[in-house]
């Protein structure tokens, strides 16, 4: 398949050891995230080429986090360098009945004061077939947001097919400002990833019966918002993570893709968490890989659902499982065996 | 609220790493415990002023001790220093099947040969309104029972709230040596915290049809034993910890508070454990703190329950829960969805 | 009890720490590991005296491999030493839907290029009262197999008794070479100890009704399997292993011990897996250690289950329990309380 | 002694393990740090009352640097909460030829954006001594060489000894803006601490004959620069700190004290070093000390020197020695010997 | 300057951790290492085009093992995939008297069995200017030895500059056969590098006074060397680096550059080592990149022993410094000041 | 030569990691240590048979203990098993003009309260050669030093050689204790192991000209020293250790061996250190095996201060090092070249 293009900010995770608090850990694991970043990375494993855009400072923390991605072989030609800082985002794990925690520290970002003149598009839509964003880009600042509209009207110019992961953050911005924007992105959408509180806090469409907190989940609501979501914005496809808190330690996982009036639900995963950041991102990256792949609607929900399943069940922010990996889980074997 | 002092015996704890075996582990985990440190760190960390009362040795060890506490703003200025050393105690953390293993040494301690003369009570108990101890302290050495008892005579003379763990523990004295001692200082207490196995093997008081090591409980039997504490020993408020335990990765954990003749259970949650040491010190300080802000009886139980499932989703001895997670728990979300 | 002999090569165990992938951990935790040596450790932390027979080259490695052994007492004096190479065993623990993964290494070791002048099996044998392979020593080279021929003729010389786990390894050998080959070993052979896996690939016999990645476990089955093998091969004990891996954290396991046309079935554990490598070795060592101590038919197979319990609540591969421990949970105490 | 208020940022310091470059490094170690924190650390840990001055934001990042200076005891009360951010500081320990790297990250920090109001100077300074802050406060903002004034004209109202390290760094403005900057805030200063490079680049007073990179040193010409700084500012006390760099493992480390026309100078310790951050910071601290004990001028500087040169033969920013084994380094036993 | 193409085989290498033994330490470091990945990943750092080319087995090993160079961005789309094993290289770091020690398990590697077929030399020398091998890939095998032969033939067709590193490893030739096998081969080469021990192992010409082991060096020795191997080879270029070996902990480092019958030594390095594994490499890679930027001849001989003195104060075998880092060093400032 | 039977208390090391504080340090090393424990360690390594002897607890930390002399295949049958507790050494790692600190809390450990039925000193000393005793094991208790004197008794009685460490801590007795209780157990040694310090607090017996903390040292003091002591004690053997301690990292190290009224002087070794605690006990070792093997008198000194000086370069107590690793070093090779 074309090359995957994915733009965003790229930020420094910092997290203590294991389940301790921060506060108890006088080391901190010290990795690179970033929602499209990962999505990059887990298709990257998968074999497919990509390219990540953004812009990072010129220091040698950035030049680790170019490395993080370098390591995978994500193209990072295109990633521009300048600006004060990269972003931080800590994260503490939970368990059982402890919540996992993020403190993010983002603001003034090299990326978020980048410019027009840092990304030259069509020298990068040159051979790309897909462009992937999330909702957290355009949340970031006004300047992103218009930086993405820049992008995206390339990518049409282009031909490229766009997908975009609404990844609500109530941290960056409020429901009415994230609609506003996030509307008059959906025009050059047509991919759309979304889970149920997305959907009711960005687009103000919600499933009936559905609270999150309780852990309730209908079928039928899940298919109503999709398809409300499709009408209202023409949108060709969209995929609805499903996710069951059990506790921090326990979740059920499956998904939804709706196309053409029509809903396929994967099968549900009990996952025990390894951790679960990332999983949204690595479905994303299951779901371009299956449709650039042009396996059947079914397919695609299955391994996308299967692919963020094996997330879930590594340490850090990104999909390392191999095609081969996902393939056979989707297939069937979820017993864990040792595979000698 | 006003300020709790808590008085018992510091130890440095040593553990492997993980779920390894001391016999595996090249390095091991250095923290500092004891029941009534622990409380005070646990009320610290909800924001209670607290004092911790003590002897440790002078030299490098104890100095690490007193910083432990210190970093968690306990106030340690009423630590007699001196004395020949530190007490230990060793601890393996169990899996599944696999039980936790404990080891002491922690006879001829600073405290344990500390005399009346290294607390000067009147002092101590200026501006305080709870007092806290165990029946780990009297049960080290006779010597210590006697300072325990003029502690709470003191205690008593400045008009302070006492409660007690009772923390039967076998290795440390008889069951006859424990009532006797025990229903001496239970003259004292006002609120008397403990399991069903402390009441049977201190005082006699056994829940007719409750089997631990198979995990039945009887809400009839809890009730039944609280009743009979507090009618025989003229005791306001007792509390009972239930602890199912499935195995020593997952256990049930919730609890009653009996006064008044009512009894109140709090709900139950199922704990995938981090590490369950501490459990019953965070129960008591989740108490004194609810009973201190005055919550009612059941909001009394129920905060004092889901500080302690908290605490045993976290590494090592202590709950840094603030008081606002623990509300956030027993207000209902147990789900473990991530806190952005 | 008399002493256990054991046989087969010993490898450099590499794993990334913790739930990491290879490719996310610059750190690997280094540990020594062989089925028969496994066994052999087991043993001597149940009290029994052994003597593990293998060759290793001169180098720093194998000191320390040896120093493994030394560690927990295992005779070592008649390991001989020279040859190339100690064999390398990768593996990336699983953890939920994602399956553990081995990569093996151990071509051209020392023990599979040594020779029968290696081997001084009277002096070995002196004093011995088991000897134990298994079927993966044979699988490693034709050479080999002929080594174990040797050995085995030279213990029924001495009239010990002799165990073999058939432990099928299917990147070692195709199920033609394996059946041939063991065939004429079990001639040798007193207790057998296979998986349903095992006894379907390398002798041909299978329980009608059992799908292996699907989890279905059938009684009778196995009845069947263990009654064909004792006929087929007139051997007195076959001890088969049944695991239903709910996932890589959650198994199902328990055992079935077939004797003189009895059948005992263990109880059932439900393990929380913390390193399942090395569960097969240790039920091996806890059967050996049982039938040496003349413990009934049905004490044999709870002893040897339980053993094997504990071993998967413990990383790395071989069993720390001492006999207490393992009587303990035999004796019904699964409940994981501390014990103080 | 009377307590010691110190004034400035407080940042999150995270370095690679040992020697690691950051990108070689997949957990840093998280530590706190600050010129005036660490000067307030190390008095505390002499024995000494402090209060730390600062403000952080209300996060759990925050609230682990704040428990960092309350394990030392150092005073937290007067830490301001709120803003956005705290600052951060990357370094890379350096060896040999290879020199040690800083990055900062510390803009739009919440001390740089706090005010007036945050800080209640007549609180802080009741019965306090010393007030001591350095040139980097001053240099992080105009806002914060404000708030500076301010603290400066409170002190003096309040008769308190100010001590300033000059500590220039070009990174945070030019030689220009510090001289400004600085000769306004030099008024208020009792003891001024400085390096011959801090001299000449703050306050355009060089020595004559010193190449800083190439290591040489004069006698006459430090005398000469102390002589110039305290006749043209008026100050009491100029102490300098003489740091001889044979490479990053390697320094030559001695001090001058230069009061009332005498120069003090101390013996010269070869120091193999540890980590050599930190190392000024411990130097003022220790001239605090001997000050406020009223040493001699030839002790005032040897404990200073002492206390440094033992600084640097520790890990991370902060000096733990006490005030006895800074004595015995100073009183001649410099050999290293086992302390049994 | 043009692509640098890399030819040799690529290993695991594990070390303990720090200045543990194999047998003290429980966790490993796991890096990749080998003389012309090495000189790769050097110069890429440097912002040079590089390609490696080698053979690894299609396994998880392997794959760490090229992440390892995409992570610096070497090229590793030539190498080739298949075979059955990555080597091993064991080392053991020594301090001050204790010599490090170093272990090969390198034997039948995928590279040491590939065949001309894996290497398609006309498409990797493409855009090609240098061409780097090492003495120890023809030691490793004749087969090996061959595919030299013909990769250099096909470098000579292209016009490329080929650089030897002779690199005399006893344990996997005899002098006598590395002389046969690398007089054959420097034919093609251009330029030169060796240590006085290679020149007397492998071309059998040696300085008259030099005793390795007593660290006596003579700077005419050195040059008579040198201008022996460029009469008796045709050679253009040789470079020599002069190890004085003080202890394991100190090291005196510099180097000779013979060209044209011109001597240029360089400035002479104390380095007080961290982990001098990977000098020689890292001196060849800045040779290379100094004599592609068209450095004066004494400006080589000084780039390339200031990389090489960089690369000996870090851990591992890689120079990681920059261009800047360099020149730095080699302009005189090797006092270790902090970089701020 | 025959077996070496060690005669002490053996004690759990802790220390904090690399050069941090405890109080820095979270987690700790652990290892076990005793000064006669460490010389059977030692020699066991130099492929000498022995015996430890000592009494340990029954639990979990003692059988870490004993493994941990079982790893190194020193005999461990003779130890007793029973009484309360392991001893516990805290050692924090110095470095430059920091000195390493130690603290003990060792009183009441199982072999200070052992007794003479612990020890069958018939069993034990049937095939030993030699008997090896520091100046700790007296100075514990009373109790144990006449535990001394029944074993020496018996090693007279059996013929076997005495050696002693006089190795005097301050803390554990008076100068007028050691020397009372010494001078009795003089009687029976035949090779004592001293230093300047030792043979002044000890014996009475110094240097004229010698200041410890100077670092001041005289050839014609120690003569004296030595002819003073074997005139005195009529002693076969006297050796005397040589430190001069430049700092906690650097020290010159040498020896001297006294016999028959001739003196042999090794040669210095300038040891950078990694850790010197055990570096008297690896002299003791090397001593033994040297006079075991009947070196010449200088052979004695050089071999037994070149183990010293290769255990001063390695972590923890013991000295690791086979004989031709010491051979190698004494024979001349201090270049610390890689061994490859």
């Amino acid at each position: 398949m074309k090359k995957v293009v994915g733009f965003g900010d790229y930020l420094l995770r910092l997290n203590p050891m294991g389940y301790l608090k921060f506060i108890q850990s006088p080391n901190w694991e010290a990795n690179f995230t970033g929602a499209e970043a990962n999505v990059c990375v887990s298709l990257s494993n998968m074999g497919v080429k990509t390219d990540f855009v953004c812009k990072l400072p010129k220091n040698e923390i950035a030049r680790c986090a170019i490395s993080a991605l370098d390591k995978y072989r994500v193209g990072t030609d295109f990633i521009a360098r300048g600006g004060d800082r990269i972003g931080l985002f800590y994260v503490e794990k939970g368990a059982s009945q402890r919540p996992s925690r993020v403190i993010y520290d983002r603001m003034n970002s090299s990326f978020i004061n980048s410019s027009s003149d840092d990304y030259n598009w069509n020298e990068i839509f040159k051979d790309a077939g897909f462009f992937h964003f999330t909702g957290i880009t355009p949340a970031l600042d006004p300047n992103v947001a218009n930086l993405c509209v820049e992008a995206l009207k390339k990518a049409k110019e282009h031909g490229i097919t766009v997908s975009c992961d609404l990844n609500y953050r109530k941290n960056l911005w409020t429901t009415e400002q994230a609609k506003a924007t996030m509307e008059n992105l959906l025009k050059y959408v047509d991919v759309l990833i979304a889970n149920e509180e997305d959907a009711e806090k960005v687009l103000g469409i919600s499933a009936p019966d559905t609270d999150v907190t309780q852990g309730k989940l209908s079928k039928d609501g899940y298919i109503y918002v999709a398809d409300q979501i499709c009408k209202k914005y023409d949108i060709n496809k969209v995929a609805i993570t499903l996710r069951q808190s059990i506790s921090a330690s326990d979740n059920n996982w499956s998904g939804l893709l709706y196309t053409e009036g029509q809903a396929y639900f994967s099968k549900e995963y009990s996952v025990h968490l390894v951790d679960r950041v990332g999983g949204g991102d690595s479905f994303g990256a299951g779901l371009i890989y299956a449709i650039g792949h042009e396996f059947s609607n079914q397919d695609c929900i299955e391994y996308a659902v299967a692919a963020s399943c094996l997330k879930q069940t590594m340490e850090w922010d990104v999909n390392l499982s191999t095609v081969d990996e996902i393939l056979t889980l989707m297939s069937g074997d979820g017993s864990g065996r040792v595979q000698r």
